[in-house]
């Protein structure tokens, strides 16, 4: 399971200031507390300050934490003028957060995914929108697949997402993002999922046990990452039961290292 | 979705005096906090006390609780002669649990369930035993369907139950139970399917974690039954809020109210 973890992100309100100000100590805090948790990935945003600023933000924060931490990054951005520089900066394979259908987005993003080997996330969505059907966005799914892969980007390297909807706007949307899930990972043998969790739960009360128990769903349909908040202890130690339950965690020796750790018994 | 109340078994330390001693106020509570948590059925056994004694405590028990409930009964028990004198005290429509193809407890418990119409618990298990893998296992529950729908038992009174080993045992095993489920509800469509909780953690510390997310990834397979205990407020709590996420919630009108009732901020 691939953890992403997606506290470092300008539209959050006390990062934004953080990363205005480029408070050092307290962008090192957030990265710190996501790898000691768990993050394979630290996300970055600097979206908010306007494309302007976002570039010099997001290299900002690229140097600051790869200066201190031997981790890699998740530069999120769709803005191709913020992520090759930072890009140029990273060290080791960063993941970039996110590529889509949407023409000018793709044509601008592809070429550096491509020519700096990284990760990607790719989203179900094209310049008509983000479909919340099963079958539009596996088609979608389905044309992401072939044109990476037809420019020479391993499956391995490639994450869709679905795009999860909010269940307060449409009951049926939990259940279409699980479907849609396991018929990626079906059909497309080799390619990875991933899913930003916390969209489910807009709009409802008490977002986190939505979002906690949607992770355990998804991981049951074959999610293998998620954008995720891994400071969230209860979500972690629901993903470290879902692996004992879903035979990814051999003799279940992480489930009984994290209930002696006391990470289970919340 | 189903819940069986599970507490109200002789097998338990703190129920074997009860049922001997015939404490009707300690087993009318043990009723009572079952039905307001949300049993279904409430769940009886006094099968460690030997067959000469269990068909008279057996009797007791569901007197005892009908007397003051206006709840119907889970009879569990192999044993005809103890469920048959039940079954003519029980208001209302039981349910055995279980029959399975083990040829003499088949032939003494199926014509009870057809003559009193109860609902039934259907294991996979026969005379050479309970498989652990999936198409055995699969291959049992479609013997089940075709013989008890054969003697005129609807479907929508059958639950299969593909019973679960723990995972202590063999790391597959959970995962075989999660594809057996989806499966039954597949293949057998109007069948339902029932698992008994808890023994996917037997051998395992902080039982009631697995047991909380295993009864998500089994729901989200399709599960629509369970046997588990209703007291046990974060399992409740999670099933609540899967309701919610595989649209078996419209409006999220449930998880709305449990979490104005404080049911979800444990």
């Amino acid at each position: 399971m691939l953890i992403i973890g997606e506290r470092i992100n300008s539209s959050r309100k006390r990062i934004a200031p953080a990363v205005e100000s480029k408070d050092t100590e307290f962008i090192l805090e957030e990265a710190q507390k996501q790898i000691e948790a768990g993050a394979d990935y630290v996300d970055v945003n600097a979206g908010t300050f306007g494309p302007e600023r976002e570039p010099e933000l997001l290299c900002w924060l690229v140097k600051t934490i790869q200066d201190r931490f031997d981790c890699v990054l998740s530069l999120d951005s769709p803005n191709p003028a913020a992520i090759e520089p930072a890009l140029k900066l990273h060290k080791g394979k960063a993941l970039i957060n996110s590529i889509s259908l949407e023409k000018k987005r793709y044509q601008s993003l592809m070429p550096l995914v491509r020519d700096f080997g990284t990760d990607v996330i790719a989203m179900c969505a094209d310049d008509e929108g983000m479909p919340s059907g099963l079958e539009p966005k596996l088609k979608l799914a389905g044309s992401l697949v072939e044109k990476l892969t037809g420019e020479g980007i391993q499956l391995d390297n490639i994450y869709i997402d679905p795009l999860v909807h909010p269940i307060s706007t449409d009951h049926t949307y939990g259940k279409v993002v699980l479907q849609t899930i396991e018929r990626i990972m079906t059909e497309f043998p080799g390619v990875h999922t991933v899913v930003g969790l916390s969209n489910v739960s807009y709009g409802l009360p008490f977002r986190f046990q939505l979002n906690q128990i949607y992770l355990v769903l998804a991981m049951g349909r074959g999610l293998d990452a998620a954008i995720l908040d891994p400071t969230d202890k209860r979500l972690m130690a629901n993903l470290t039961t879902a692996q004992a339950l879903l035979d990814q965690d051999e003799y279940c020796m992480n489930y009984i290292q994290a209930h002696g750790e006391g990470k289970l018994d919340l």
